[in-house]
């Protein structure tokens, strides 16, 4: 007996020893942190790397956990990039053209004025070589950038007074970054950039005249309906994409199957994130016109549509002659848009131009 | 060491016996059925279910195998429902307007005449309260139903000649199923239904005046530009979404990660194939153009338009009358496009109507 137990015992421990190895095998979790641009609960954009994690970490078994910090924690909400290039943080959720003034070619991957509206855009990154090119670009930063959510067509803005003509924008005071804003400060326009916080304060105290946010989704909380009667139809920001940025070393040294479950997740993640925009823009925009009766949608005239593409076209076209990439992006863009639009024309647009208005 | 070496012996079988007891669990390998109600290579609806497999069985580690087969196979196209009820495949691919003939109230979770476009259906379905809706109706049959992949808006047809009234409706012969169907039958169409590989020849010899099909993503390769001049743009399938059923006890059997992979990937894959289907509609409407210079896009008559508009309104409030779901379910979608579109119409269809044409 005494010889058996002896055996059974080194056989136990034996085995324990080679589980436990194997065990750890399989079952290794992965840890990794992202960072985002957004503060703490902030609604739709914050959602999104919220249900791609959650969705990792069930289909991985939680064999993939992923942490989320808010800009209160990292205080760096414009510094997503560096934060995810250095490997401080293995992921990031923000937006690509927050990286314009760093890396130019950044600029073209979230919407452009005058660009393609959201199933268009989706097309071209993922089926006529929008991903490739922003590969492309990020590369030589050791990062990966995938789609990170739609906001759906962005609202032109509110705006204090109605604009009829171009001499209404002459020295307008208006909070409106980046891209968009060089394109109405050739209109005259003066653009200015405010904290979010502030920007109730600054239109209801005339600070400013005007104010482009995102849309109903969010401008409601933002309380901006109380303070400006004339809401604009977009035109600068017609599909903005959020972004996930990956460190590639941390993807590398992912194993196959949980790069597999980051991509579908982040994938369908940001999808669901344009799906949940339309929810909450449908939703509040019915509130707003229920509650704040006075609020009037405009769309610019035609003499301001043209003076803005024609102003577009002109620092595209300066961007496009500066680099040969930005040439590549802006006309792979161009000729995909040329090509969807028109379907877009004789599909849901002519559909939804020939039944009557849903009362 | 005689002693050693048997102890030594005796653990490597125990710890193997543990081992591949231990790496059985970890590595059981789910092997699911699929049935789709396409035939083989069947470009864009096929490519859904194979994209779904793909991304399980990547993300699952080869644990999730699921094996397609095609109508060739299993020679039940429209009997996908019942072959995955019965548990003879354990998933379905195909679209829910199929059984309306069988349980009426799967009508309405593919796409409704003058209904929703696709984001506003997709908002429906994950935020709106669509998913409930559907389970409800598919629940007493052992059956999962979920989004299976969106076609956008499809084409009202292709016609030899033009409609410019009521009266030219008048006795036409046009091949158009379902719902459709019988709304044009309430304005004197004669709707056929004819199997697709005799529908060219059916045309092009004048058994048929009219047929609609998909739109160029799909219409190109059957050779309608060829023997019809006249395409005329949407009404009747604003938004045609197919379908994954799931065998609900193969569904219970699945570990809770490979649930979740299932899940999420049916999700990615359907939303893909809704951009697949921009991407190829945007391709194939460039060659139409460029390759038949003699067709011309219509849209129909405002006072076809409305005869359309009221007789559908008619079927579907005698649907309603009859069956409490089926007045739930409706009631639940019109008043859901009632705020969405609201929405559209002040974003993506206010913006696309502003700017000008892309030439």
């Amino acid at each position: 007996m005494k010889k058996v137990v002896k055996a059974a015992a080194i056989a136990a421990v034996v085995s324990s020893a080679l589980l436990s190895s194997f065990s750890h095998a399989a079952e290794k979790v992965y840890k990794l942190k992202l960072a985002e641009t957004w503060g703490p609960n902030f609604p739709i954009f914050g959602d999104a790397p919220r249900n791609m994690a959650a969705m990792a970490e069930k289909m991985s078994n939680g064999r993939l956990k992923i942490t989320i910090d808010s800009s209160n924690k990292h205080k760096a909400p414009f510094g997503i990039f560096d934060l995810v290039r250095s490997g401080q943080y293995d992921l990031g959720h923000s937006a690509s053209y927050y990286w314009k003034g760093k890396v130019a070619n950044t600029l073209y991957f979230t919407t452009m004025p005058f660009g393609m509206i959201a199933p268009e855009q989706y097309a071209w990154f993922y089926y006529g070589g929008g991903m490739d090119l922003m590969q492309k670009v990020y590369e030589p930063f050791n990062l990966m950038s995938f789609p990170g959510g739609n906001t759906g067509n962005q609202m032109g803005g509110w705006f204090r007074k109605e604009i009829n003509s171009l001499e209404d924008l002459e020295g307008l005071k208006m909070r409106i970054p980046g891209f968009a804003g060089e394109v109405f400060a050739k209109l005259g326009v003066k653009p200015t950039n405010i904290p979010p916080g502030e920007l109730y304060t600054a239109i209801e105290r005339g600070t400013i005249d005007a104010l482009e946010w995102v849309g109903p989704s969010l401008d409601l909380r933002m309380g901006f309906p109380q303070v400006a009667e004339y809401y604009y139809t977009g035109w600068h920001e017609p599909a903005t994409e959020l972004q996930f940025l990956v460190n590639k070393r941390t993807f590398n040294k992912l194993p196959e199957d949980l790069q597999e479950i980051l991509k579908v997740a982040m994938k369908a993640a940001a999808y669901d994130m344009y799906t949940q925009s339309t929810h909450e823009s449908a939703k509040n925009w019915d509130t707003i016109k229920k509650d704040y009766p006075n609020v009037k949608v405009r769309t610019f005239p035609k003499e301001v549509i043209n003076a803005m593409r024609k102003a577009n076209e002109e620092l595209v076209a300066e961007k496009s002659a500066e680099d040969p990439l930005a040439k590549e992006i802006i006309e792979s863009q161009l000729a995909y848009l040329k090509k969807a639009r028109k379907w877009t024309e004789i599909s849901d647009e002519a559909y939804l131009n020939s039944i009557s208005v849903v009362e």
